[in-house]
């Protein structure tokens, strides 16, 4: 795939080839946090515009990119801060960024907004999550961890617990993963079951499909375990919320069921799905993903930045 | 003119010479940028100091920072963060930050504060917006604009339409221009028409001034069309403001009569009172003049620290 | 002392000869900055999260970082912009951060939180001051400048003065300066004083000390005049901190009883308890303190990551 020059708004733009790529170039980032950086991307400029304030999101973007010799402007909370206060249109306000930078990513908490603007853009857009629709470099870092861990992720069994319904991180790991030769096993309450029209897709291109509400027994065939956070900001009520609060919690006990090669990812922050006791568990990767995230972006802005 | 070491507090520093040499230094950074950028100014840190939230003008500095290898120290929202709320002054904000800096761009919400505040420090102040007094990088990019859009400034008709009495951009646009042989043609409702005292001094070192309300009639000999918002934070009551919001509209249709050679300025943020359709224009260089705000801050902020 | 990997979390951990081994490392750093500053530190990353703002010191560790061309991740307002919000533990957060930098500063406002979750970092983490606890890079700049100003330590009568009950400042400074042949002269009203356990400590270690409220008495055998903000958001209402705000003011006349070669030192932000007519006094130090801890700090910064 040629990523030079292009936005990355959606796990949709990504074919086998180009995930691989990405991901190719990850691992040989890996070597290069090593040695102790690279000048590669020396005098160019990021702008980070988060509407909506991520640390963690914004921080491994601005670590891939100063990693890498470039520069970073920032705006932590675009929303408190910016013209939009004047009235200014999102449009006018990335147009004009994109004359002051080479690269810009954008997390916003309207659906759809990051892909909008971006036509405005005469620089790369990288989409850093547009609310519940897509956060495509959270998904690639997700799956670049299984890659990286298991060695390939054809013949995996891979399993997603929890909000399937209104989570972006499942819907967007099957929209990546459906290239590879997967089984998914989705583990959600009726209520929050993964949503039809992903289940048709993926079946349509041939994958096999399990759905259950039962984490202890589905999680022994798992040799990924996808968790997710149910997330409060998402549901319509608290009362609704609390309904769904703590329904699967990952535990030292359950885990003895799980295979001793499987391997547990989790986008963070967790608040208590995943308890603290299976952080020393070998098989807990997800820590390991924030610096996978940081690696896979460097991949990204290397890419796009034509490098 | 001598910059080095100099606070750039307001637009009635600068002479002709003073301009010119600054529009040719900002000239050739547009020659550095296509090649990548410079590292003049590595090891020399700016601070960004806003006391009022604005991205595009501290983005700007930042980013014309960097593009010269420099460094930056950045608060976004002073009044939100700093020791002010400890009750230190002003000054002492300013004298501390001066010690751990090289430069600093201050924007401050109050008239002459930064001019006040500049005796104590020990580095260059730069005023990047003081209330509705001064904000003198933004007139030197628009006259920047015109003298790269142009050619030159001298022989040219200068239109300035809108919010003329409450403007600080048009008026320090008067401030630099008059050092040229300009006409000028101001269009405003007369609640609103360029203060007596500006006119006065045009006409006083030899200017010839046209004052009228009709936009369409007095837009035909205007080489430069200069549009300004109606700056709702300026008014009184929001009642007040609805009266004259939307009062000029620069849109294809009135752009039929301007001549065909003309350029549509504007600081941004524009919020209707240029047409979006006006965006693929040719005439319109409003976000060409972010770019160019760039490089005259880069020129700026090389002339100050003596390279 | 081996500072490598080692956070930075109190004055405890600081004997005689690890504190003359940053000084002599501070005083090399000023000659760094004079010529031009370092790259020393390229290629490395250092995150400031700060959970109570500070500009000054956030400014001091960032200015640090850049002037030895090292880079920075900044979150000026972290309970504002979190994930916290979204009720991850702060260990997470930290834990989270560490996987994307080489070093990290934090400041908080609840006693001992830095110690608790350094030990989620796997990179060095430096208290930037945790509530009414500790603050130990301040400390160190403090005694710093006396050791840089006078020559030596040993010999000298140290007075602290103002609210030496709440203020971590004195309490961090008699933490290191024990270390010295120190005599000590606390002036504060009895409400006020230094605590029982800390004087008590520094006789036990052959300390002279002496307690008194009449400063323009006591100011006269001081060779450093140690004053201190009393900090009104450490009082329980505002009634009672009125009660002492004011106290002690040092002025042009109370400086004539002292010394001719004393020192003037405060942690600043100060609010009237140091007139501004004494910052032309040359006994003054309270600002050039600003500088020595942006050496001081660059001096940790290295040592900690191993330069």
């Amino acid at each position: 795939m040629n990523f030079k020059g292009q936005h990355i708004l959606s796990t949709a733009q990504f074919d086998k080839e180009g995930l691989l790529e990405i991901f190719e170039e990850a691992k040989k980032m890996e070597k290069v946090l090593q040695d102790g950086g690279s000048d590669v991307l020396s005098g160019k400029i990021l702008a980070t515009l988060f509407f909506e304030p991520s640390t963690r999101t914004r921080f491994s973007f601005e670590s891939a990119m100063n990693r890498l010799g470039g520069r970073v402007l920032s705006n932590a909370d675009m929303a408190a801060t910016s013209s939009l206060k004047k009235n200014e249109s999102l449009e006018d306000t990335v147009k004009t960024v994109s004359k002051m930078v080479d690269v810009i990513a954008i997390r916003h908490p309207e659906s759809y907004s990051v892909e909008k603007t971006s036509n405005f853009s005469n620089v790369p857009v990288i989409n850093a999550g547009d609310g519940s629709n897509q956060h495509p470099t959270q998904a690639l870092l997700d799956v670049y961890t299984i890659w990286k861990e298991k060695g390939s992720i054809d013949g995996l069994t891979v399993g997603m617990i929890g909000d399937l319904k209104n989570g972006r991180v499942p819907h967007s790991q099957c929209d990546l993963l459906k290239h590879f030769d997967v089984k998914f096993v989705f583990v959600a309450p009726d209520a929050l079951k993964m949503p039809d029209e992903i289940v048709k897709e993926l079946k349509s291109v041939g994958k096999e499909v399990v759905e259950g509400e039962n984490l202890s027994e589905l999680i022994e065939e798992m040799d990924v375990i996808g968790m997710t956070r149910v997330q409060k900001e998402r549901f319509e009520s608290e009362e609704e919320y609390l309904k769904y609060e703590g329904i699967y919690v990952l535990d030292a006990k359950i885990m003895d069921k799980a295979k001793k090669d499987a391997i547990i990812v989790h986008p963070l922050p967790r608040v208590d799905e995943v308890s603290v006791e299976l952080d020393s568990d070998p098989r807990a990767k997800y820590f390991d993903q924030v610096g996978n995230g940081v690696v896979v972006r460097m991949a990204l802005l290397k890419k796009v930045l034509g490098y």
